[in-house]
């Protein structure tokens, strides 16, 4: 039920996904309104079913109240069929700040990991590159950031195939003596870490250029990179819009050029990269853009799939993860079934 | 002699300033190669006078040490000729953390500024935003933002004739009680402060969108964010033309678009703004960007005079603005010569 285009385009691209992907995911929502969407997108293939969830959670709640009280939500009921292992990952496109919180609260957090973090994909430069924190821990000690590029670079390794992803620290300066008391504190744990394939810093201009396979931050300068690049690129195509349609003899070449704008947004459009993981807690759980479409949701569900498999929850367990090396401990890799909330 | 293209573009620019718009100019710098310079611009215009300064702060040098040994750089003479109140103002384009060690050194703080501030200028949406601070102080404590705050109130209401500047800080949500603990403190303050318009919190996304007068923030997340916007910026330029030039059937409609991004371009230049203050120093200090051309440095000649004329170093002193209000402290209104260092 979450997301600005719920649940008709939630419950498309879970359909795309079940059709082309073979990924079986349970729907989580209003059943009138779910089944509703179905039946638009007949037939409906095999692996879809439906959980019913009563109550929504509106873009604009208090995220911990919500997902504390409202207990029949799309996004409590998915977490705890995920909690149950009656799903293997959960995707959401609701209310950010709720998914943390129940995630958090229903899920609890992996061993060893401090603060749960927030993923944003950045696949602006046509090659992927992951930034975190993005919003889920404000204030920050350096433990948490030598955490968060521990967290990025097995999702890096596991979902993305990338062999040693490079791990940058984003500071105002590429010497190591540059930047906060944070960033300076955080690049010494980053630099003894012999287990990540840590390159020192990037600045602000880095960000957008992939160069690095995992930028780590607080959460409060990454949520406002984030937010920043996302205002300059709507402000750009903006003014180039309306620097074309404020004179009638640039109205021709500028459709002309349609095409050579739209293959620049297609390589930087996120919907080809789904979802970006919520790092951390006990389960996989993976955020969608509000806006997600069903393209967008397909691709959410295929990265989805694409943790589950590769073992990306055992990999970030320390422990854990020895422990499923030996026999007797076999990972759940047949056709699990996603639970989503964004329906 | 500091900037990519001094002395060169540096001159150049004195001279336009001060042929056009009738400014007296100190050119410090090394003598051969700014007569050199002169000779290609002549005639000389007759407020154009040059003071010697043999030693060159290079781009890439440690600001402090530099700031403190090179006391024949073009910086240092430069500060030293605005302490003696030979000029009235001082500009340069050179290596701006050796511009900033230099002010405090040379000029001290201005009573009850803590910490001395880089201020950007933001004229993308064509209404110029200023932010500071972009990184003078990586860490900051909340009475700083304050300070920040007030100090750039005054700059845009001298400088730029903006009433009342709408002061906003950068957070990562519209509510008092979203943002790191600096952020909540710094919002508690702004607050109170009832002799500024404050008008609450700005996210990522409004920084280009013009929609305040003054932004504040630590320096460390300011300093991320105008390189992200950069970063941005030009990645989106070098895609488009990519596009562009990757197909000639787009090469004759990108020709005719030609004017529209070039309007685009003008829109979003930050040469017709001149350089930023360095606020918070015993001087006024204007630190343009290091590629800054011709045109900018009139341009920063053209506000660095506005400021003088308007009196805004008063205005930045709480207790000695009160006293200039009295008769017999003239301001120094009549056509000040302005170092620069920038040559």
């Amino acid at each position: 039920m979450g997301g600005d285009h719920a649940p008709r385009e939630i419950v498309r691209g879970a359909v795309l996904a079940a059709r082309e992907l073979g990924i079986r995911v349970a729907l989580v929502g209003q059943p009138a309104l779910v089944e509703a969407e179905l039946a638009k997108n007949a037939p409906r293939p095999e692996g879809i079913s439906l959980v019913p969830a009563g109550e929504v959670i509106a873009m604009d709640e208090h995220p911990a109240q919500a997902a504390r009280h409202k207990k029949d939500s799309s996004v409590v009921v998915g977490l705890r069929l995920l909690k149950k292992g009656e799903a293997a990952a959960f995707v959401s496109a609701g209310n950010t700040g709720a998914t943390l919180a129940a995630s958090i609260m229903y899920l609890g957090r992996l061993r060893g990991i401090e603060r749960p973090s927030l993923v944003a994909l950045l696949p602006l430069s046509g090659r992927l590159t992951v930034m975190l924190d993005i919003g889920a821990n404000a204030d920050c000690k350096a433990k948490y950031l030598l955490q968060f590029a521990e967290m990025g670079s097995v999702y890096m390794q596991r979902v993305w195939k990338v062999e040693r992803p490079r791990v940058a620290l984003l500071s105002i300066g590429e010497e190591e003596t540059k930047g906060n008391q944070l960033a300076q504190e955080a690049y010494a744990l980053l630099k003894q870490a012999k287990h990540l394939n840590f390159v020192g810093n990037v600045e602000g201009r880095d960000v957008p250029a992939g160069v690095v396979d995992v930028i780590v931050t607080d959460g409060f300068t990454g949520n406002v990179v984030v937010k920043t690049m996302e205002g300059v690129a709507n402000f750009i195509r903006g003014q180039i819009e309306g620097a074309i349609k404020g004179n009638p003899i640039y109205w021709l070449p500028g459709l002309a050029l349609r095409g050579a704008f739209r293959g620049v947004q297609k390589k930087t459009d996120y919907r080809e990269y789904g979802a970006g993981p919520l790092l951390g807690v006990n389960g996989l759980v993976f955020v969608a853009h509000g806006r997600s479409d069903a393209l967008a949701i397909k691709s959410s569900l295929r990265v989805a799939r694409e943790a589950v498999l590769s073992g990306m929850l055992e990999a970030l367990r320390p422990a854990a993860g020895r422990e499923s090396a030996e026999p007797g401990q076999p990972e759940p890799h047949d056709s699990p079934a996603i639970g989503t909330a964004g329906t």
